[in-house]
């Protein structure tokens, strides 16, 4: 057997090992798709393994996550930082570097966290836009800084994903050529064959999205494979699909081709039949002989040559072109937070304005102080107020336009959003109405598992909404996001608060900032401060400060209402403060005496105001309080109408608030 | 002018009118794409103005929602119930037939409820599925009693939606011959042109899915679109795409061809413009003439007879076939419930299961008691446990069959779902694991807005899931799913709670059901009872039932340790209640008494324990209360060790139970 097909196989033993031993796992791939991924990152991916974040590396993400075995036997054999032999052996336990599906952030080498079918591929693409865009940035003749392609492995079930079908529509727009695509096709899915649900000719399509497509008849025959890899790194024009024919469970003659193949492990007796099938009787689980380690170290050290290399033109470079050398310290450090306390982000004009519009502002004023800063809409940039004024659109023709058309994607969006990051350099944000939140949830949920300071600017953000109607009015959406763990929720009330959410989005360093904006004007808050960091604050204070009879809690749009009932509440003598809650997820890690200080525990009078759903809130008012929200779908009417028939009225809040105070 | 050139500027007329009177709405869409709504409602498709609701009427959906003004110009001219001028004057206005986007149950002729783009063409194919699957189902040589289209229009964003694109190429693999799906591709969107995000070759994709695909270049061309219309029901293997090339905003100077015609009222100067490109300027605001109005009442009436002529059809046939006949007033009456009280419906085994195991088994008694139950999974069916045993797969093949491979397309499987329900005849259900309802979000929200009584099938709950790890643990899921109006989400601790959850989502008429079930085996619980059905109950009454010191509420997995901690508590000298609560939304809706009576307001010691977000819980502890949740994603680890790791141990629940009552 020659030392490519011992490598091979060794990244099937192990994988096939490391599942047996946890009795939990997903052999079928890694056995299948050894040979591609093998071909791929030993021949044709740069890739320095003693060190990961190489800027340059060519990106590679497993977006069938199910098979991450395989991608653990692969940074195991070529000595990625951490990924001992005992790591393989706690496949799947608590606390090792080897979950179950890969984890950006826990393990070195995953370039993504990956397991929903669909989102690695789409988040590829957002690293290929990101490359080719920090390409125009900063390359100069000679000087191809940023050079790299990105490679994503995927199954039928990615392919299967709207998600998938979104980004790489996309891609194929965009022209993201150094984006390559390898497509494990092995027929089977967890219910049977493929063709039961998918019968789609996938050539046929991504031909109709603008890729090259190339077919590997043969699985295992990692020639082919490595010429088809170069001829999609030959096409300059387009991004590539290769479409592998493979067997799932390759090896395991009682499982090859079959669906018990996929989420099973091959069990005590299957895995010596696949030892014998592959010539791998005489080695103990989890034991490589040495001549398969030396390959793989040789093959590492001429990736750590090909990193030296580019360090040197990088010294050249910094050297020749040292505004460009601090643009990409820029780029690539921390970003400069002492901008933000620059007066002139924080002034506004005090006339009534939709917090949408004022978001807008807030962006034309952070595009100049971060120039990496990069997003757009998914075809609503005109409503979302997103659009980077002078930064042209991002596209073939202009790779450094800072706006990106997304399309009517929600999802992809989201998931390209989380690649743009991942890829390093970029601070990227995306839009749409806030109601197709739910469009985006899935991809949300990965960018605040990963821990990824992405933005999202979510207008539209109620019954504001007005004429279109309840398919387009929010009203659970604001539970639904802030239930996410590691995401900040801020709905912003004006001005002041909606500089708060951008600055807070601009610090954040590992999650995500939604922002829910209005579409409708909102006033200037007389007490709206910078408190609002805390995520929740005295933005009016009672006439008696010591003995409070009620604390009204509000956000956005309806703080202006609380103040309004607090007024009249006032006038008939009671003692009443007004909070507003921008971000209750930043509220939550505050103190106790500060949390204690904004809702003091003597005061259980307690009414929240919220054109949302209810459930939130509960946390704050108690069983004693009540809550003014939204407990059905909205309706067709002018905004106005709504709000009164929704009872988010000054006389609601009123009469409301004094039924709490009677009790 | 000819009579069909006047019809179709009618709708033209009448919905720019609609737009401005209401100043709010759509003209886009509504002015390109006239002649093609007028030609195929006029002259194609069979429908009876007078009886709506006809079983074999063709069914027609305006996935792109957002020309709704078209859809109730149609259902105007050709003298639908209700849809008067009034209703036309009234357009986006409180309490009227026409809110922004069409309402389906709120305006009669509105097939599905639109507006999220994509989800009406896929809400068509679950009803061109339902329409095969009835006919295998009925017909018999010589009695088509089910033999109609399914038309769906769609635009440019539809089309770029991934959920689209999902439903599409399972339409293709199914070959749905007779869903027909009409393109307004009008090269614009709102953000500019369609080729800045969308270049893709439509056509060629669509044939790549197996489609019949045509073009019609000049989409005012009424004849080209008919003779297209007609070759697409000629093809009686493969679904058909008819790409009509429109103009947006057609016949207003000033708008044509511009994004700006997309969104916004076209002014009144501009629709002045446009009545006199259309000849229109003798007639006022929303006024017809009556020989157009004649022309309309001409064509409904030959759809009247066509109506005449089935229903003769039928009653031959009912007379022929006595048995088919019961067999469809089974199918298309009201399910008789009386079935659940049959005492096997509620027996089971007193051994442990998970409550996916037991949701298996009882699918399994329902099939043969409710035989127009149909569904499936997301490529999770042995997981899931939802295939419905000897009774096939629906298939190209197989058109009875009754279980359903929907491919690993979460969001295109529950917008079909709708879609089978919708159709009539059909209960309909769909699975895959708990922490991809995310994906299944937007579809489940449009469900829950058209009061849509499907049931998902929602298995691995929680971190119970174990190894597979963060992204395949639901955390925040339930809270997402109980804040949707008008959905019930029971999580069921036992075989009686999910036999209780299955009987309501059997018994609903207007509300969707999600079961949310657990991997891992539970216990058959002493003191679960039906009273499950009124969301929570007293599972295991205190010691002291006069005196509760503390009640500990609970939920699916974790009722077990609620029972448990109770015991240690009692030991101790508390008298402590423990309340099952599977449904918190048929809670709410109890009386006050029996909400009082499950929850005294004296016991302020309350603690929750539910292995999610705790957000959905204050509301019943109170500030003085705790709930025992997951306030982060889970992790990969065998589910014990998990379970141990994020407090759900009977030690914990004890401790935070003292921590309570110490207050």
């Amino acid at each position: 057997m020659n030392i490519n097909q011992k490598a091979v196989n060794a990244l099937r033993i192990l994988s096939a090992d490391q599942i047996q031993k946890a009795n939990s796992g997903h052999p079928g791939l890694p056995l299948g798709a050894a040979p591609a991924a093998y071909e791929l990152w030993a021949n044709h991916m740069n890739h320095n393994p003693k060190n990961p974040n190489w800027s340059n590396r060519d990106r590679f993400i497993l977006s069938a996550g199910h098979g991450s075995a395989l991608l653990y036997s692969l940074l195991h054999m070529f000595g990625y930082e951490g990924m001992t032999i005992d790591e393989l052996k706690n496949f799947r336990q608590f606390g090792h570097l080897t979950p179950g599906h890969p984890e950006y952030g826990h393990t070195i080498g995953v370039e993504s966290t990956t397991g929903p079918l669909g989102a690695g591929v789409s988040t590829a693409v957002g690293m290929a836009m990101a490359e080719s865009h920090l390409a125009s940035v900063f390359n100069r003749d000679g000087y191809p800084v940023v050079d790299h392609y990105t490679f994503a492995m995927t199954g039928d079930g990615c392919l299967m994903e709207g998600v998938a079908y979104e980004a790489l529509s996309l891609a194929g727009t965009l022209k993201l050529d150094k984006l390559i695509v390898m497509y494990d096709s092995n027929d089977i899915t967890i219910e049977g064959d493929t063709s039961t649900a998918f019968k789609e000719d996938v050539a046929a399509r991504f031909k109709a999205f603008g890729f090259q497509v190339q077919i590997v008849e043969d699985g295992n025959d990692i020639e082919s494979i490595g010429k088809a890899i170069e001829n999609a790194k030959a096409d300059k024009e387009r991004p590539s699909l290769i479409i592998c024919r493979t067997q799932i469970g390759y090896g395991c003659p009682a499982k090859v081709g079959k669906a018990s193949a996929h989420g099973e492990p091959l069990g005590e007796e299957n895995v010596k039949e696949l030892r014998k099938f592959l010539g791998w009787e005489n080695e103990n689980e989890f034991e490589v002989s040495s001549d398969i380690y030396s390959h793989y170290k040789k093959i590492a050290d001429i990736n750590a040559d090909k990193e030296a290399r580019w360090t040197e033109m990088f010294e050249r470079y910094c050297n020749e072109f040292p505004e460009l050398k601090e643009k990409w310290n820029l780029f690539h450090g921390e970003l400069d937070t002492n901008k933000l306390e620059d007066e002139a982000f924080w002034s506004y004009e005090t006339k009534a304005m939709a917090t949408r519009a004022t978001s807008g502002d807030i962006i034309n004023k952070l595009k100049d102080m971060y120039q990496n800063l990069i997003g757009g809409s998914a075809d609503l940039a005109p409503s979302n107020k997103t659009e980077m004024k002078g930064e042209g659109f991002f596209s073939p023709e202009n790779r450094s336009g800072r706006n990106i058309h997304f399309g009517v994607r929600e999802m992809a969006m989201t998931a390209i959003t989380n690649g743009l990051y991942l890829h390093g350099g970029l601070k990227p944000f995306c839009a749409t109405f806030f109601v197709f939140s739910d469009f985006m949830k899935p991809m949300i949920r990965l960018a605040a598992l990963m821990g990824l300071p992405v933005a999202y600017v979510l207008t539209h953000d109620s019954i504001g909404v007005g004429e279109d109607g309840p398919t387009h009015e929010p009203v659970e959406q604001l539970a639904m996001l802030r239930t996410i763990p590691n995401l900040n929720v801020f709905r912003p009330a004006d001005y002041t608060e909606t500089a708060v959410a951008w600055a807070s989005a601009i610090k954040s360093k590992s999650t995500p900032t939604a922002l829910v904006l209005t579409r409708q004007n909102l006033p200037q808050l007389e007490g709206s401060s910078r408190e609002a960091e805390k995520g929740a604050y005295v933005l009016s204070e009672a006439s008696n400060k010591e003995n409070i009879d009620l604390i009204i809690m509000a956000s956005g749009s309806e703080v202006e209402l609380a103040i309004n009932a607090k007024v009249e509440l006032e006038k008939e003598g009671y003692s009443v403060r007004v909070v507003s809650v921008p971000c209750m997820d930043l509220f939550e890690i505050q103190s106790c005496e500060y949390k204690e200080f904004v809702l003091p525990s003597y005061v259980k009078s307690r009414l929240a105001v919220e054109a949302g759903s209810t459930m939130p809130w509960f946390k704050y008012v108690g069983l004693e309080g009540d809550v003014i929200g939204m407990t059905s779908f909205g309706a067709s009417a002018p905004a106005g109408v709504l709000f009164k028939h929704f009872g988010f009225t000054t006389e609601n809040v009123v009469e409301k608030a004094k039924n709490i105070l009677k009790k």
